[in-house]
């Protein structure tokens, strides 16, 4: 059972997590110290892993390609399904819940969906003792087996649409895995919906696409993304048309941070969801699905850590105020416990996720240890700010930007500074983007971006259509399209041109980018 | 791929929701009447069945055993998750992802465990296109998984104690199957933790019985249930002791409707979860593990249900209060509209979790449908009520029980009536298990009890303690030992006593009954 969560070979495959271990075992206290170096984009690979297992978010597990998400990972991950959940319901949507296990034939009704999944499947072949008749896939995505029960449950235009969501668990056979970004087993929503007219099944994909995945993004991930169109090469295995949201990560890379399909009236014939229309005619439905997964923890990782470590976005951070008391007598203590825990209720009571650290280290330690975790405020009460009834915040974006507020006014100041920081971090996340945004005047110098390691990102320009020149521009710069955005980009200056790399009229605006 | 989720196989395997199907693709619509008769015990199991399919709470899957939770049983669940999470949260513990995947070489490090578990394991043992070099298990449960990353996580007494869950899916390929009751495939949560001694892992096991599983079933789910220790044969396979919670259904069986168990050292053994102590001393720890699933629904539904369907706890209930208005003219619609809209309002402001019924039906069949899926509350507004200013509200629990109030007063009302309507429930429920609960004076009495159905419930009684005796009593009337209560029974009127069966001295009082 080779374990390969890591996806660098140069690196150790076990990573931050041994290495923990290893100095856990030794009795020593965890340092709170990344190995991998940002700034070396040679190293952002490992720096990216010390993230993940030095902070707790997840750790290595002995099954191939499987994580195990911690209780810090797994409490953002709660407040994130919180806030996307909240917008699935908002716009109409229920959740209800399918069986994990599919058929094996099932993947077979839609001609492109097979292809595209079956090699990556795992299979229940025994169960119970025997062996199965028919083996059972472990759902790597549920199209196939919601398409069955749907056409049970569609009949009459009456009964549409049907607007369903679910929060699972899902596996694919990766041959490469990394933790968040790629794992054998992640954990995701899927909704799928079915629809009366064609019309209906575009709005819909647009809906989630820009009201749920794009706002959620944006608004409390502080993630700028890029809202487009997946080439036909790109999209969902089965489905009509895939859009996508692309946000871009410390490296320059893109990271496709949510979907959502148009699955037109290929899996409604192959399970036959039909019904009969007001008309009384019996018609074929169109459907749709859409999913976001555990990977954005992944892409918020990437796209906010710095050499210190993470930085939480506070709408969705599991602390979003660490209180560091600092004392070094039993006296100064004593004074200083008083005022750390007004301040904790105080902070509580305005609804902020707030902790104290109490533990026996000095405070650099902490101050660190928090940095890394990415606790966006950090309230340090010493035996000064006790005796003059204050205290000093610090926020995780600027450590130098240090104020001091007094006792009575530290629950509104650490309300509208979890804002700042919000903002600060979508902010700086779209100047980097913008700032490593390029077009290219011809393909050698598309190629020479895409070479430059230090100023790696995102190309716009125009491409022909052809999957030829797609599949070309890949084999030679690794860079594939990300999408055709759907909003017009402040560089496309004319209303058409020619294709970047073959000069032949073009047919799409896109951006290009090395991808995770 | 045959499917078995009917239980009972005198009925049709298929039920309510082939025949709720067959109806609707003939073009009729669903009519909200049962087909069990819940008064004639023989029909109970498709009382039951009917409930769950007409109510629209699960439909039937093409995968054996496993079923498809609907929007409506879902969200019932979700209410359920969100109430029982708080209190795990409140207990201090956090939630956390463990994979799905065992290898399955884990589940023989517990002797116990690996004979209990091993004939209802999945097996996935090809993946990607390959043969797996071992197979690997999908999770029936994650003692062995957790054991192993917890041996990695635990070094120092200052380490524990671990507090974790995990809500999560788990399979377990069952004979026979019936819905929410027993699936192949589950919803549930699992409590897993580590302890520096065994006193410490005993407390944890009766709080959370307690605290956390007692107290949620009781105030939430309205279902009084005994809290005691399994018998030695019954507890959970690699267990030190278990205790469970039994309540009583509506045809005098029990369920077991959660269980916590003090694993003792047995799974720390199995995987080397041991820590330096503060004496300097490597010890091994101690363990639990706890979990309540989708099987409480089942509870749910047969405890409170009656001849018209479902009755709801209102704080679970996903509909808490429905409103049904009626007209007859275009007029009497718009008056009636106005004061419903208005009622709505107030009633979601107020945090009732209300819904108006529009559809085209009279208003008997609304009022039949809604109590099939046994909405708390019924509003009923026509036009002489829009006249004066006021609604008609109607319990679930006493259709008699009509009242009138003035539209200012409704929320106020509503909130008040629910919470009426939730003791109601729970003390009918306990009403009829103190009806149905009998001593028995001799082994010969005790045999009639069990024997006759229309009495049928629970026995209290002494028992040696000899497992013979309890396979013994088993085999010869159906009945296991249930639990022995940790709260003394009131029909104990004595310290000690004679085994029921055996004649010897007892070493407890037991509760002996039929089980689900």
């Amino acid at each position: 059972m080779a374990n390969n969560m890591a996806g660098d070979k140069k690196n150790s495959g076990k990573g931050g997590a041994a290495e923990a271990r290893a100095a856990a075992k030794a009795g020593a206290r965890a340092e709170a110290k990344l190995v991998g170096d940002i700034a070396d984009l040679d190293d952002y690979a490992r720096w990216y892993q010390d993230v993940v297992y030095k902070a707790d978010l997840a750790d290595l597990s002995p099954v191939r390609g499987c994580m195990v998400i911690r209780p810090y990972g797994y409490a953002l991950w709660e407040n994130m399904q919180r806030l996307m959940d909240g917008r699935i319901k908002a716009t109409g949507h229920e959740n209800l819940y399918f069986p994990l296990f599919i058929p094996y034939s099932f993947l077979t009704k839609e001609a492109e969906h097979v292809e595209g999944f079956a090699p990556e499947v795992a299979l229940v072949t025994r169960a119970g003792g025997e062996e199965l008749e028919e083996p059972l896939v472990v759902r790597p995505t549920s199209e196939t087996m919601i398409g069955y029960m749907y056409a049970q449950w569609v009949h009459s235009y009456r009964d549409l649409p049907l607007l369903y969501n679910q929060w699972s668990n899902v596996v694919r056979w990766e041959k490469r895995t990394r933790p968040f970004l790629r794992t054998t087993e992640f954990l995701w929503q899927e909704g799928h919906t079915v629809h009366r007219t064609e019309a209906e099944a575009e709005a819909e994909t647009l809906l989630i696409l820009r009201e749920v995945y794009q706002d959620f993004m944006e608004k409390e991930l502080a993630l700028p993304v890029i809202a487009g169109l997946k080439s036909e090469s790109e999209k969902f295995a089965g489905a009509l048309r895939t859009y996508s949201l692309e946000a871009m990560m410390g490296d320059g890379k893109a990271l496709q941070t949510a979907t959502s399909h148009n699955l037109g009236q290929n899996f409604a014939r192959g399970f036959d969801i039909s019904f009969q229309d007001a008309d009384g005619q019996q018609k074929i439905a169109w459907t749709t699905s859409w999913g976001a997964s555990t990977r954005m923890i992944g892409g918020l990782i990437m796209a906010h850590g710095d050499a210190n470590g993470l930085r939480m976005p506070p709408h969705v951070a599991p602390i979003q105020a660490i209180i560091v008391p600092i004392w070094r007598s039993d006296a100064e203590r004593e004074a200083v416990a008083a005022l750390t825990g007004e301040v904790e209720t105080a902070l509580r009571r305005a609804g902020v996720r707030v902790k104290s650290d109490w533990r026996e280290e000095r405070p650099g330690f902490k101050f660190n240890d928090w940095e890394l975790r990415g606790v966006p405020v950090r309230v340090e009460i010493g035996p000064r700010d006790a005796a003059a009834g204050q205290v000093t915040l610090v926020p995780r974006t600027d450590r130098s930007a240090k104020e001091t507020v007094a006792r009575a006014g530290v629950a509104a100041r650490v309300l509208a500074l979890l804002e700042e920081i919000q903002r600060t971090l979508y902010d700086q996340a779209l100047a980097f983007r913008l700032s490593r945004t390029y077009t290219a005047a011809d393909y050698a110098t598309f190629k020479a971006l895409m070479a430059d390691k230090a100023k790696l990102g995102f190309v716009e320009g125009w491409w022909c259509g052809d999957a030829a020149c797609e599949t070309a521009i890949k084999a030679e710069t690794q860079a594939t399209i990300r999408n055709l955005p759907i909003d017009r980009s402040e560089r496309q200056a004319a209303d058409s041109g020619t294709c970047v790399r073959c000069g032949q009229p073009a047919t799409a605006w896109a951006v290009f980018a090395k991808a995770y």
